[in-house]
């Protein structure tokens, strides 16, 4: 469906000579030269400079929040919607702070909202099916929600977006993003359920046990990641990931956000391992399985703010620093220029 | 010298209502929360916002620097500070990025540069004493040093500036703070010394052995802060200790940097604990000593980026998060107003 490209090493050892020759130890700006290092690679080694940065948030309902696994009903996903209509959100803030044009898509809310044109259609139904008794959605859907995405990013890449986040919005979604890690990394479900945006024990017992359920229920779907976004995905889920991969194939830089976007992204590389060239990631959250995937992902996070909100907070936080890293790369003078030796 | 006043909590239950009540899960934004409390208290709990932030890159040079403690030799620091007023170095870069204005000021370098008045002259002469020979500097130096400091950064807050930090430039300064952390915190030196922008063991080992001399040197000196900066100080070691407690007399917020403005930011609230109210940690940097200060100054910095540069780049990537926090206190929706039960 995708025609995902690695990123070329050609110029690899001409990009690293050019960061070891600023005005600096080597290595001294720690985390930020292997970023710039990616971010030369993927939007050339002359003169790379992030452009029209969009932040996609994509919300839809799940069904398994009707029994109660997280700290809010699913009504919260349209009222948090129109907050980011409004201009009200965390997420609305830290957009307009860093310099990201944010959009607001939706995937798939129980209560959709009318009338707004701000608000980008892509619904794939009113909330998924509770994943524990049945599917979440059809293969359809996550086909028709990838072609969406892909429209989407495309439409963004054509604008002269280089640069794309994606954020979350849909009460219950830690549980789908969950139960995907661990149909896909295989692990004990223990070790991939959290405390979302703050249950208590007995919910976080609950959690844990329909996802057992689900795993159980979905056994002979998951050695295919379609099948796997059919079956414990959500709508956001589904085209986050979709987006994802169009961003891919458009060797676009992708800001891979907290735990849920995270989960995307593991789809995501599942079936283009070579999408992983194209992602940095921002921020690495409380959530109990985030660690373990970014561990699989071999991914470092720029911030570890103990922040718990998805929205993409952590992408549009971490964007200052992915223009740093370009900034130095490009303005910075040379050790040589300047006869200089450190 | 200083009167500092502690930061009032008459407000603080209020504060801290405005920010749970913000259309987000119960402390979902992390350690921006606690970030935005102490903004708050320190810029007013109505409408906190980061003015005219300002970034001071103080240099000076080291007489341990002549017996190799560093990678490069004191010309250096003459270099680097000519590249400051070039635009070139990694602070200029991020500084722009960040909205810094940024100025250097010359505290002491070896060759002074002429005739560039970009260049603020603070000199108190031309490197420091080697000090596991001699006092690094006189008392009346240090005394100097801090009115030079309380001046600037007294017409800073008088052109309305109210978010200040301080940077350094300094062959051999990870010598001298390492040996003022180990005078103060009285810990073993081998727990304080690091490998600075990237020194071999051999180096490190002598190092270590000079600050060991210096302490043994100077140990009646070392009860009295003023006396242990005179003794193992550099100038600009001096200069920002100074800058930081007229800061905090002014009740402006001071975003500490790394290895060498944490040394500083430790003096400054041994001589006046309540300077530590208006201090925000931006960076925890690799050196060794500093997660040991930080513990101590019960400060947990916003980044960890793995950098080893000092320049006050820690300080400049962090702006951004600190606007972030004023801006979500400021800008975000509240719960309340949009009838949403998170």
């Amino acid at each position: 469906m995708f025609t995902i490209t690695p990123v070329s090493h050609e110029f690899d050892q001409a990009i690293q000579a050019q960061i070891d020759g600023k005005t600096k130890p080597l290595g001294a700006l720690g985390e930020l030269e292997p970023l710039a290092l990616q971010i030369a690679q993927v939007l050339g080694e002359t003169s790379p400079a992030i452009s029209h940065p969009k932040l996609l948030v994509f919300a839809g309902d799940h069904g398994i929040a009707a029994s109660g696994v997280s700290i809010a009903p699913s009504e919260v996903t349209t009222q948090m919607v129109q907050n980011f209509l409004n201009g009200g959100a965390a997420i609305n803030v830290f957009c307009a702070q860093s310099g990201f044009d944010m959009e607001v898509i939706d995937c798939g809310i129980a209560t959709p909202i009318e009338g707004d044109e701000r608000l980008i259609n892509h619904r794939l139904g009113a909330g998924t099916k509770a994943f524990h008794r049945e599917s979440a959605m059809t293969l359809g859907a996550v086909k028709q929600g990838f072609a969406m995405a892909f429209e989407r990013v495309t439409l963004h890449h054509n604008n002269g977006t280089n640069l794309i986040a994606f954020g979350d919005m849909g009460i219950g979604n830690t549980s789908s993003a969950a139960a995907i890690m661990a149909a896909i990394l295989k692990l004990d479900v223990a070790d991939c359920v959290g405390r979302g945006t703050g249950i208590d024990s007995a919910t976080l017992a609950r959690k844990q046990m329909f996802i057992e359920q689900a795993l159980y229920l979905h056994c002979e779907e998951l050695s295919d990641p379609y099948r796997v976004l059919a079956a414990l995905g959500g709508y956001e889920i589904v085209q986050m990931t979709g987006a994802m991969l169009a961003a891919a194939e458009h060797q676009m830089l992708i800001l891979v956000d907290g735990f849920i976007a995270t989960a995307a992204a593991l789809v995501a590389t599942t079936i283009a391992p070579a999408a992983r060239d194209y992602m940095i990631f921002a921020h690495q959250s409380d959530e109990r399985g985030h660690q373990l995937m970014l561990t699989h992902l071999q991914a470092k996070p720029l911030l570890k703010l103990s922040m718990r909100l998805g929205e993409g907070s952590g992408a549009a936080l971490a964007l200052p620093l992915v223009r740093a890293a370009a900034a130095f790369y490009n303005e910075m003078a040379s050790l040589q220029e300047l006869s200089i030796e450190i």
